[in-house]
């Protein structure tokens, strides 16, 4: 158990007053949770203070070798007005898993958890009211030494922030075109593609941009050796159902084990449904396309939990899928999932971790 | 040009007392400078302000997704008291290729190079005097956006900050052992090899820190499809004299292109020697050890100029090179490089770029 210092700020700032405005990450709570590692004290003065800068020395490790790395998760207001989280124990333990690709020092995924709950119970007016809003929030550790030796950094400091954020689907749920990237990579085996470090969202912005400017949401990554099966698109898993059954990409180290894809799967096969975590090529994706047994695409992510697919572009070949409608399966599994994490649905899984009444 | 606001510092720290035990970017000079960018006003604000840590919103995208770049360079005092710089334009020049490649807004190599300039006759001071003793300057640009999205951020800081640094080879030229990595890469084409950009030396470090606990000084990268050609070691090119001949790899997207390396392409080619830029396979490298045609091998780097290398493992299997001391190529490219840069040889290529009496 961690022992958290609060200190509340004396100067709250007005909360957002229309709901729909949010966006997505904009703007931040009234606090923030740090904790700071050095190595002869470990781990240590855990906190909550107001929501303030960082002062950073210019030859701080962050600034130029980008050792750090981060976690995504919601908190949810149900209609009882409970505030509470999804599976946070997923994203503390890939936390760990991202810390030891990275060399730094794990949090264990209970104080991760209490970290993450005692920040959102103090801010819990920031939660959000309306239909399909949450507050995200966002863990993260960076490297503190000050030098430019290529090296482990010894001090690190880990900080939670929260960002109370608008409904994905504001205008209801919208199917996408994906283009399928076939110049740039993600990740390789023996890189960092299963982590959530920067310097793997660094690295993509370049396609991101460049498929955004031809109208696509996000690119669909391909493998780094073959660049020939379907890895995951920008910040989601992709799920594909061909002929009744559902294929997606192994966790193997290139892909980002998402919680969302964790608990789509567990979902899917309750339901019956066969799924295949295997390499698929996207010549076989375009073929089953084009043969009329590509029934469903939709990627797989905390911010839209699905995102239906409408449309893959690969090197000229267009695929369209679901007359450009969110399939049935696709729709089920949003329900399924928003009505356990608002609290509509029974959890039956344990997948629910109530933090406090709003 | 630059018109660069300076600023100086009312409270100078003090210069090291011993320059023997500066040791490489531990202390900074009493000045930075700063320029900052934005989309209505592109890079504007140069200025040189006493070295102070940069207060940064925990929001700033360069905790989460490390949109950041950086360079390395030295400055350089001569027998008759010039300070002066080696190429800076080659860094100006790569910087832009990293800049492009992470979608952050370039500088002019003319700015570049007049930001170094003006911050090393500001603090030309701290430019050691001691033999093999220099300043090292470490230019670097971050992102600054405050939000959780994915995408290029809008706005820019380029800040220099200097380092006086120690000989590397205080105690002599030293032979390295080298392991040659065949888990963990590096690189991969169509990821940020080329850049020196943070994440490609996050994602290093596992590697390196495995290396170091087993007594090798760096790791050599292979290529991250195969794992089969050689690329270049922890933060250097290598090079390999197999028979007469020098081979390196390509600059083809996966391998850092020094500034060292090439530098000293050119001074081979002028003496004569055939040199290959080419994909050689580690398989091959071993061969040639093993049959004696594998005469010299030395990394290139700024920050060593060359380091002579006298073990090459390879998952178990050996190597030897020159007896264990410095190969007679090795050294002559060691004294003509450092000969030119501290102004003891001719500087016949042009290279040299003086700042000011010191
Ligand atoms: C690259 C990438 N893949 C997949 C995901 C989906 O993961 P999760 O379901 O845990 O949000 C994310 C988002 O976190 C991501 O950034
Ligand atoms: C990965 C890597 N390769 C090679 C080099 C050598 O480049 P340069 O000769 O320009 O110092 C460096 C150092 O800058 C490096 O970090």
């Amino acid at each position: 158990m961690l022992d958290i210092q609060i200190t509340k700020t004396t100067s709250p700032k007005a909360k957002p007053a229309d709901e729909s405005k949010l966006g997505f990450g904009k703007i931040f709570t009234d606090h923030m949770f740090v904790m700071d590692y050095a190595p002869d004290k470990g781990w240590h003065d855990a906190r909550i203070v107001p929501y303030q800068p960082f002062p950073l020395d210019p030859a701080c490790v962050i600034f130029h070798y980008a050792q750090e790395i981060f976690e995504g998760l919601k908190a949810y207001r149900t209609a009882d007005n409970t505030i509470q989280l999804f599976r946070p124990d997923c994203n503390g333990q890939r936390m760990q898993d991202s810390a030891d690709r990275m060399c730094i020092p794990k949090i264990p995924v209970e104080d991760f958890v209490q970290a993450v709950k005692t920040l959102v119970e103090v801010d819990k007016d920031w939660v959000p009211h309306s239909d399909g809003a949450s507050l995200y929030i966002r863990p993260f550790v960076f490297a503190t030494d000050v030098g430019m030796g290529v090296h482990a950094s010894r001090n690190y400091t880990f900080c939670v922030i929260c960002a109370p954020s608008g409904a994905y689907y504001a205008e209801g749920i919208d199917p996408v075109r994906i283009y399928v990237e076939d110049e740039y990579i993600r990740a390789a085996p023996g890189l960092t593609g299963f982590t959530k470090c920067g310097g793997n969202y660094a690295a993509s912005i370049k396609a991101g941009e460049m498929a955004e400017q031809q109208g696509f949401a996000q690119v669909l990554w391909l493998d780094g050796v073959e660049k020939k099966y379907v890895e995951e698109v920008g910040s989601m898993n992709i799920m594909f159902k061909i002929d009744g059954k559902i294929y997606t990409a192994p966790c193997t180290g290139t892909v980002l084990p998402g919680v969302t894809r964790r608990s789509i799967i567990e979902l899917l096969k309750d339901w019956g449904y066969e799924v295949c975590e295997e390499h698929v090529a996207i010549a076989d994706i375009m073929k089953a396309g084009h043969d009329g047994k590509l029934e469903e695409v939709f990627g797989t992510g905390t911010a839209a939990v699905v995102s239906p697919v409408k449309e893959l572009d690969w090197k000229g070949d267009k695929v369209f899928i679901s007359g450009g409608k969110i399939g049935e399966l696709t729709q089920k599994l949003y329900d399924t999932l928003t009505g356990i994490q608002w609290g509509k649905l029974p959890d039956t899984k344990g997948w629910i971790v109530p933090v406090c009444k709003g």
